[in-house]
């Protein structure tokens, strides 16, 4: 596998799988998506066919033509392409890692077993002792939980290691950052990834003030949203929203999102002025409100 | 699909793949195992790589071997052949079933979506409503929860229809029998099968003592391994003691049953006269004790 | 504590603690409670101060009067009146249990901690082991959870003990009884006492196809009500119905049920003929259609 | 009820209830635990009869009498005594509370109702909408959950409004401060108050490397007994090391700490140098190895 020329960090887009009306993959309009990430949202790296892009939905032949689309539009326009293989076959993960590698992705992520798995709950922090012994490769971890106790320890003892600590909730991404988070994947960094980095530089310069101004505007509508029933339907449609790009509808055991949801979303995007990318000045509340 | 000779009743072995010490399928002793549920066990119907079977943990064109292999050798030999189809991707679980079909299976069975899902516990009641409308070929349902009320109302709202209400939770499926479970789909009857058969003709006969004791009895072996710990692994474990064929190591993410649990289990299996399969005179308690 | 003439069976009411509109309890009712359970229900065992009763609700002063009410009002027509003395306070227990001894209640009944308590879930089986030798007085068991390997095993491994085993979840009463339930206590018999005392004569008389269609009948009604959403409010103005005794509201935190619900069970009481209580025959399902 | 002289704000240690060896409230060392909260541990405001104090394993008169004593030592020493006064029962609360008053603590607080309950999982940003309309003497929210949406959203909606928003999840402090949390609640600032202090002051001058290295400090020392398993018990046997002052046993249905938890525990204090208070120089890592 290409190792990667530097460090993965920043925003992730944990791309959707865009589909014609028919739940078919429709490839035709990834070129544009990848050109949509980098010049309006400021996101120049990918994590594809995970939960958002409906990867386990997918077949295995399915998943690696979405891999090779993604690696080809996104070659000298993003930083990283990471590739999940994750499947409940080891088989045919092993077959899509060595599929990513053959195309030159930048990385591959792998989800935990969840269907057959062991006793107890596997703390993330457990499973990073010693893991470059097993995994001479690994790069760094997707950390989905709200576990900060075990997010931070996965930091705190891996200092001298050169991980890449992601983050994998986006609505309280601010609150990770300060426990050493080194940057995040997530699905609304496809549409609200431009926000998201306006918090991420605030923080850098320790602007604190504005950083959770802008992590309370991110809050608002992802509150909004998770009120109405917030999944991989609903963010279909959001970022056919957002970004104009048609995503198309989930395939099943999803159900399209519904029209009341989208005009919802859509009257909260405005509000929040989410949709016509003004630049909000730091600590600009009422363009949230 | 060929239509089943008749309703689908009584046992259903959940059948395990049996592998070699490096996980490959261990094809060749299928024919074998085919003829122990049969003799020994006297069960004759299947389900073949369900999630004792690690269907899930195979790759597709494996699926579709074992599929075969079970449909071949259970020829002449067992009543009905039920493959399970389900998979993350609808089209894999397509593609599946019309295999399934192709060789000559009795049946199909799908597992509910559990990665993508809708936003509710569904209840099966309520997914049985309409279904023969939905799927003109719906023959049954395998229930696995322990919630009565919901599997006696399935029962109850569909009498008029042949369907096959299999339970599984085999460590009580007395208390099934008694809702009105027309048959039983599980790990248990690959090696308990003659004594849940005993069980189940004494329920037939109204002899609910017996039938108790004897529920009373694989309940002791169940309660005792479900303190060990106890899943595919162990059933293996199991299996390979009581039946004498290697079932060999589960697959990863599973990891082998350890020499403690397999001590421990042929102790109790002893004791339990579950290893020699002496007829239990009804009532006879000391022979489970 | 008197000990009970004879042992605990059959049905036992989770008796409604009678609140006036203003939330203080309703003593005046409880004779005319108290028969109507003997003569129209058929159930001569209450279960006193638990879930139903609203018995955490109530301050230790309350729950004094409330036992006293009962025990004065139910002797010579009940056959046993069980006090539950659970609190969170052990202090605050033990002296509701003094208290309940002096006053001549025939039992006492603890809930197990559910604040502060242990790190796994408490195996009832493990809880019978030995427990004579800790609780001389020890009776019995009230069983509230669908697990019937548990319960099973709580019978099968104290046979030779005279405890009541009494079954909490109602609406698959049948259930238990196949699996050694002599008795059971729950809400719905202050209201289903009659026709749940006709699934216990079939099931004695081993008519199970009667007894079944008993069980069914009660489903239907549970099932009904528990998709509009079921609790001890709904219970208060579901016996209100029945009974034509006022119970009132609930106290705090709980709130009325909805005039909706109570319209929509009267409704579904009626066209299952559990408001008039003529007597079905036995499979006589349309009287529950 | 006096109003605070100033917003409770910092640190809030939820005080132990010092029992005797036979499980009775051991009153003579409140005194003396005072000192060292505020001498020790610069810890000045405390939160008397929580789930720390096992408030709700005492009895009515108990927790008065606790209340009280906290109330006297504490006065002209500690900043804001909070009483905790919720109950299962209401007129018990009630009660409580007024004592509360008449006592002179500085606030009461209360635990959502958690054996009868609503439905649905209430969101604590729900609660606050409109509160000071049904409350007018709410002073603000003790958030126990790792949630930071729902807790950042109850900060973001309330900015006009002096409430306090206490964090009580010890072990991540540091994520909900960036949040804008203004202060906490806990058992472990009772032994490492001045440790947490030193985190509040570093982020207080925007140096966050040093907060996060003392956050990563109390991390490891939480995650060590978290996977010992840590409850009140323990809690009581740490401090009762740490402190000098005897906590005693917990009461049923707790269980004393073992001997080897507590031996465990005591290694793991001085490794990290949290029983002798050394001040650790900023990103000294090797003091907390």
């Amino acid at each position: 596998m290409a190792s990667p020329k530097k460090k993965l960090q920043g925003l992730v887009a944990a791309t959707i799988t865009p589909m014609t009306e028919h739940g078919e993959i429709n490839f035709s309009v990834i070129g544009q998506y990848v050109d949509y990430l980098v010049k309006e949202q400021g996101v120049k790296n990918i994590f594809v066919n995970g939960t958002t892009g409906e990867g386990l939905s997918l077949s295995i032949s399915e998943r690696r033509r979405v891999a090779e689309e993604w690696v080809t539009k996104g070659r000298n326009k993003l930083d990283q392409v990471v590739i999940h293989v994750g499947a409940l076959s080891l088989k045919e993960s092993q077959e899509l890692a060595q599929h990513a590698a053959e195309i030159g992705a930048d990385g591959i992520a792998v989800i935990a077993p969840f269907f057959l798995k062991p006793w107890n709950k596997v703390r993330a922090e457990e499973v990073l002792d010693g893991i470059q012994e097993k995994i001479p490769t690994f790069q760094g971890l997707k950390f989905s939980d709200t576990d900060l106790l075990d997010f931070g320890q996965c930091v705190d003892q891996n200092r001298q290691r050169q991980f890449a600590f992601l983050f994998g909730v986006d609505e309280q991404l601010l609150s990770a950052l300060v426990m050493g988070a080194t940057g995040a994947v997530g699905s609304t960094y496809n549409y609200l990834g431009k926000k998201t980095n306006q918090m991420l530089e605030a923080f850098e310069r320790k602007d604190f003030s504005s950083a959770l101004n802008h992590q309370f505007c991110i809050q608002r509508f992802i509150n909004f949203v998770v009120k109405l029933g917030f999944g991989v339907s609903q963010t279909k449609a959001i970022m056919t929203l957002v970004s104009g790009i048609p995503m198309g509808p989930p395939r099943l055991p999803l159900q399209k999102a519904s029209r009341e949801f989208t005009d919802n979303a859509e009257a909260k995007l405005r509000s929040l002025d989410f949709l016509s990318f003004n630049d909000l000045k730091d600590g600009n509340l009422e363009a949230c409100s």
